[in-house]
């Protein structure tokens, strides 16, 4: 598969693609990016890479973080954590309060925001100190130590928190919230910051398409029924209330942010990761899901 | 892969798991199944069939058959099907009203009973006789020209059909069914009701294994791209509101029915038909889901 | 109080009032109204009459029949009827289907639509012809024999009838109708194209500002109690989801119809009806409600 | 009327009526209350006066406080107050964030607690210190200047009140709430934990039955319609998702609150409370609601 060509098609198909998506503006800090920035990454199993456009520049990652604070409390607490909460799409709104009221503070999924608000109190009762960790765990598995958290973004963010700070009230009504309130919103907004660029997210998304095991190393971090697990849950809640729609077109594996980031995965075969700030009604980077649509439609593969 | 060794394990630990399912009883047709049957055939891209068990005998597949409905309605309307139903994951009963309501009568997808009503009706104004072209496409994709309607089962819903009558009703006040209410039942009903075996099942989803090419004849009835959307359909929308329950647990494309069926899609690997009776809370063979789970477990393969 | 001075000025104010209400539209029939029809017929306890405009022309009365069939059923079950339905306001439209499956097929209340076709279901399994007891009570009670079912409004619904077949069939599946749907929908739709006048209907609802007994010749058809809480059920419920505002604009009991329709009741006072066809967004008579508003507020006179 | 006559009837009959409600316990304050507690206090717009049991005794009024929340805002805002809030029952329980959710953060109506805490944040923007002002009115209206809130109580709120700061961040991220959260929840706590007596909600209540003025000193409060407006909101939607039932049994406007209190107005006739902390399912004191239903049944006077 000539994977270069393939991207270099992609770039001159979607330089004349109409993009009226809307760059994410509930917090100031985001809107402020360059709403014309593109750019793709894609890494192979078999240790090639390709890319264009603005590839090496770091984004907010924003939801695509809730991978890495998944994977790390999969770690701490195997099964037990499913107590916590389910593994169903949600059929609603990321930020939605309604299905979270009728079912007694359990969240659907951990890619919701209260699914992410509950692991990041899991983090913060296992851990010493859960920023650091999930700063180690990503810079370890993307091989780049530069890694960090913007706090510019986390501070506006915590600014505009009402929604998540109502999330997080109504879970601990339930009691499914168990530390301080400012401190669980403290972990999940710096973790939403991270910023990481198309390249570095494609080097950490290979542990998922690598079956837990890190590619240049060859060290195993997580076991392969556990990546597959958590493939799964990228597919099927990924997306938020269009994850149908990411596995009906792209057929893929993966997580969109509000920064217009996307990751996507195809087990065994490669990750990769796009960016285009100017997001679609559903709160997905438009390009960036035009992109991977074409990307295995052109190759022809997709997992299904 | 020795498949046939790992049947035989599945076998084997199955016999001592304690089934607490319960046989579906909403139509009283389908309460007089022996409830301790159990089979499962696997048809491999290499042309071998493995099983155990029940796995000749013929059950009522009920929900399985929306496959069939939905890739006769792609067929006909091609990418306008979908201005009348969604690709999402409903995140709610397979025959609630309450988002059908709030959706002004657009369903979700194509396997909630909405949706395969929606598809009855496509099927209605599209043939001539849609009931026959059902069989006629079944008889063909099985290669088992003897595989019928249960007339007993047919009746039988139709006389305890109010839920699909009021979903049918609400879709009809919004203009999303075209054809009379009776006629889109019946169609409905008589699809429900076709009788087929684990062998028959998973010959016939050997299509959609396959890339959308008869195994045996060696004839494409159907694009790959199009093969590729119904198996991600079926991955994020064919257990009701278990549908990520079970991608995070056996990782296949599949759909379950009331009847206590469940077939799996391994695409270029194998397809899989299983069945057992008893159903969990959520409608699905509770043994089916069960052998799934371990027969990917034990080959370490899944899509994921 | 002079009344018939305060209606003449009511009638002045209201020629300037501007009007963008509209004609009910989702059946034919209704839709042939005269759209500036506007009449009012105020019935006093002391026997006295006032009114206006087109106060004697007949009618589609509606859902104020609702309240006809309301008395009838409680006169025959007592306060078993409260096992099929319940007396609180729904929070939500008219003919939702939510709430209703949420609450396994129990109305809110006597008002919305479930409530009176549960009402017409327990009039077919009551009486042995119930569309005729219907007639005969309401003839009775506003002392005019020639009242009747228009039988174009009522064939009209019928063809348009999705909505309300829908939550009929929903209720059967729960258990809460016990006759046949075709049956229950034709006494439903027929109660509701009752054709009467302002004067009659008001002439009708002196029952209710009387304690349940007929003004003209002193005979008690109900116990004062039964009355109090119909008219607590009209205050609470007899609005759609604008009962609140009803209350807090009008002050009194009373009760509405797509028809443009509303009757209001003052208990030991008087009994008020009003018509003008078009209606606001919430389904009930713009200019009615205006005028019973102007009605209270210059007499300085509501229940509370 | 011999209103002494008929509160002994109903002293002896509710003695032997079987109490198996249960006393609020979601604060530990108020689980503290003895739970026997039982007294009635009417206050006749003659000037008398009917009591019996612990009539004298403080106790937590808690929600009913939310009229004299409601009152002092209407008086400062006139009608721009109902830009923040609606006037119609909500068919869902007191701390629903789903409606709320769908509604944009606007309020069904001032009685359930994200209505009550907009009020709040009314009082918050408009008095220099709101808490002062409330104390001032409430003493002012019942003559009884050493009515004070219940520091403890309060306190303990605050510390189980995350599903109240969930609602008011879920408004706030609508933009429905102006003022800081933790302000507007310390008004709000400090408001409901006025601790009132029957004969001391009786009085002020009788505000309430004497058309906006004070029966001692005949000094004009409130406008009679504004007074008929609070009324018809009592009537409404003063007793949560039992606003139906209260109209339908006792048919008279009225407010409970968790801590068993229940006021009720007859226009024009008396104001009436009621304490027994044991509540019924909805969150009504149970002996209050029982108490009150026989009053107005041997009166055989109701509004209706």
């Amino acid at each position: 598969m000539n994977y270069s060509k393939i991207l270099n098609q992609i770039e001159l198909e979607l330089k004349e693609f109409p993009n009226n998506g809307k760059v994410a503006s509930y917090i100031p800090e985001l809107s402020k990016v360059d709403p014309e920035k593109f750019g793709i990454h894609l890494y192979c199993i078999s240790g090639s890479n390709h890319s264009f456009g603005n590839s090496t520049e770091r984004f907010s990652i924003q939801s695509i973080s809730k991978v890495f604070g998944l994977t790390l409390a999969m770690q701490l607490l195997g099964d037990s954590l499913w107590k916590r909460m389910d593994v169903e799409p949600s059929g609603n709104a990321y930020n939605s309060l309604f299905q979270l009221e009728r079912e007694n503070g359990i969240p659907r999924n951990p890619f919701i925001n209260s699914g992410a608000l509950v692991i990041s109190d899991i983090l913060i009762s296992e851990y010493e100190n859960p920023k650091d960790e999930i700063l180690k765990f990503v810079r370890r598995i993307s091989g780049k130590p530069t890694i960090d958290f913007d706090e510019k973004v986390a501070q506006s963010e915590k600014q505009h928190g009402h929604r998540n700070t109502a999330l997080a009230n109504l879970m601990k009504s339930f009691g499914n919230i168990k530390n301080e309130i400012n401190q669980v919103l403290d972990v999940y907004f710096y973790q939403c910051s991270l910023a990481m660029s198309c390249e570095e997210l494609a080097k950490a998304f290979m542990l998922y398409a690598n079956e837990g095991t890190l590619l240049e190393s060859n060290e195993q971090l997580l076991q392969p029924i556990k990546v597959q697990r958590i493939n799964a849950l990228m597919q099927t809640c990924g997306f938020y209330d269009e994850a149908g729609e990411f596995a009906f077109r792209v057929g893929l594996p993966g997580k969109s942010g509000v920064g217009g980031g996307i990751v996507a995965v195809h087990p065994e075969k490669y990750s990769a990761a796009v960016w285009s700030p100017k997001l679609n009604q559903k709160g997905n980077s438009l390009l960036g899901m035009e992109a991977l649509e074409r990307l295995t439609t052109k190759t022809g593969l997709s997992i299904f």
